[in-house]
């Protein structure tokens, strides 16, 4: 099963914010209620020396049907790298590509260093990490395989978007995620220098999530907002709106798709916005993250309350109105990150690097990102600077290389 | 006593590197240990639930002889960052703009919002959060205080140095070092705004430090080289290595002095060097730390021994041979971190951002950086592109200001 833990003890599944903070390796047992949001029992702790051995050996499981780092609690630390093929890059350079990536990831994963690593050490501390790969229209070209629609840039949201090249599309994808800082870094120099005669990295986009979120939170971004609070049950109920299935194109069963859009904030301008204000812009509280109508994070939004004067409680441009799927197909699994990079000369670089996973972004992810670029109080203060869309292969099974049902 | 944990329980100090993989509240507690390497008893694990609740909790003292943020075992993430003072600034805005911070960090270190955080959420997970202040001459000239002869750019060393203004210098410093690294983005951003109409960010470098490194390990770069070995003693016999005493300017009596210097890594010319060149270059063995000569990490170096053939078994050109005190006073505390930049356009920025703390740099890390100017084998892959040093401004005693003796 992908996502299932290689370094696991077959003990109940500790909860999933424990986790998160303790990198116990049994941490991929708890990979179902990590998303579901099913807690089973706890067990108790171990001593500091055996959480010290286990956060460094917490190693996932590579092969599967899905491909790891998409069900999995989001580790702290994160990497987003897209490739550019060569320019005189074929199928085989494709096939080649995709065979080197497959082993190092494989051992990556498992806590070894690649075949040809000279610092293993760095390799030694999994820490939870998973590698997971997309491709972008190039590569399903010169695979020769079927190229689903929706595998090409998303429509222009001419309302909202100020996109730089620097930040969008590309060949590859690499989400690189790990509790430890050092792992990610090893891990992107090894998967880049050991395709270098082939691919050329495009961008890097690093992230961080709260290593210390408090139970229930599921993530708070630079905002101060709790986000990803409403997610589809894609370890049930909903796991066709995640995989792609029978009405994709074969090689991509078992598969997905993201879409990584880079989102700046001007937070000099937010800071000029009142609790009350952003509340409003949100339409959930700040502290708990509970819609303003009431409740707790989990409770349902009552979109239809209204004040003494007769408007929405919930402003009708608030973003959780806008965002609220008016279909059941408009939902998808969100795994973002904040980023806040270094700055030369003054300014601050601030951010969302927003994830989605989907089957089908077109269906699932476009309207609602429409209705978002229409109307929604959160434009104000964020300005998507990046955006682009790959493929999510299917997970490796034993032997398997990953993507070669491409070239079936 | 500065760094003692405000959040501790009075228990045994837990060890060092379970306290960094934990972010326990007890975590002060541990400091003196930390830096001198005694380890005391260990108390029982606390169950996941206190676990959660002392990550986040764990806050550390800011009221102090000394300021936090330099004997404390360094936490996982950092971020430092220089300001400009406007141009019309007099020693009135350097009094204010101290005011404010010495507010802002008392509260910020406790895990609550500066005084108009509209976002104290990002605040509540203090995360062993440490702030700390240096000043540049710029800062000691307009409070009308002495001058120390060191704080001035170090000397230039024309063999390495690539220096690039953008990472040069400054008025002023912030060191922020959490285990969180939203906590550090949260503290970064307050404390920049919050002086705004004061000073300007100049320069920003976030670094990190493995949070489940083994036991005895003190840093692996991502070089893979286990980095800061060898320490003074500074909360013992060497502590006036580290603190300014009577023979300097009474203003900075109980402060230290910082370098930070950032040391880009060649990473393809490294890839091209094998592990026995590596070892050679650095004369300690990759896996563990060890002097070629052997023993452990710990061992000393034989810097006599001779192979076969005559020769010296450390290099006459190895980083440690270099880089060893040819005099007692030729030691500084080193808590570097690594960093690792996303790029736009390809290529890698990954490197080190050196620092060290002492109570006189001219005397006690210029010779030996002129040294390893000089000859060290690691300056094959490594370049100096950043040089900063600034006073670190004593701590701040109940109802002290930070740097009120400048204005004495």
């Amino acid at each position: 099963m992908s996502g299932s833990g290689a370094g696991g003890d077959g003990a109940a599944a500790p909860r999933r914010r424990t986790v998160l903070l303790s990198g116990l390796a049994g941490a991929g047992a708890g990979v179902a209620a990590g998303v579901g949001g099913a807690l089973a029992a706890e067990r108790p702790a171990p001593s500091p020396d055996t959480r010290l051995a286990a956060g460094r050996a917490s190693a996932r499981a590579f092969r599967g049907t899905h491909q790891a780092g998409i069900l999995e609690a989001p580790p702290a630390q994160a990497a987003f790298v897209a490739f550019d093929l060569h320019e005189q890059a074929d199928g085989d350079a494709v096939r080649r590509l995709l065979t080197v990536w497959t082993d190092d990831i494989e051992r990556l994963m498992a806590g070894r260093g690649t075949l040809t690593d000279l610092e293993p050490e760095l390799a030694a501390v999994p820490a939870s990490l998973t590698v997971t790969v997309g491709v972008g229209p190039r590569v399903v070209e010169l695979a020769g395989a079927e190229r689903p629609d929706w595998l090409a840039p998303l429509p222009a949201f001419p309302e909202i978007d100020a996109l730089e090249d620097a930040w969008g599309e590309g060949d590859l994808l690499l989400q690189i995620c790990a509790e430890s800082p050092t792992t990610v870094a090893h891990a992107q120099r090894r998967l880049t220098t050991s395709v270098a005669d082939l691919a050329s990295v495009r961008w890097v986009q690093r992230g961080f999530r709260e290593p210390f979120e408090g139970p229930g939170i599921p993530m708070r971004n630079l905002l101060g907002q709790v986000d990803g609070t409403v997610q589809p049950d894609v370890t049930g109920l909903d796991a066709d709106l995640l995989w792609v299935g029978a009405d994709g194109p074969a090689w991509l069963r078992g598969g997905s798709s993201v879409v990584v859009r880079r989102i700046g904030m001007r937070l000099d301008a937010w800071d000029r916005a009142d609790r009350a204000a952003r509340e409003n812009a949100i339409g959930r509280r700040l502290d708990t993250g509970a819609p303003v109508t009431g409740g707790t994070l989990d409770s349902a939004a009552d979109l239809e309350a209204t004040d003494e004067l007769g408007f929405h409680v919930i402003d009708d441009a608030a973003h959780m109105r806008r965002a609220h799927a008016t279909a059941p197909h408009e939902r998808f699994l969100r795994r973002p990150y904040s980023y806040d990079d270094g700055v030369e000369g003054g300014g601050m670089r601030t951010g969302l690097v927003f994830v989605a996973f989907q089957a089908d972004p077109a269906r699932q992810f476009v309207p609602v990102q429409r209705r978002l670029a229409q109307a929604d109080l959160l434009n104000l203060w964020t300005v998507p600077v990046g955006s682009a869309v790959f493929a999510v292969l299917p997970g490796a099974g034993s032997g398997e290389v990953l993507g070669q049902a491409m070239f079936a």
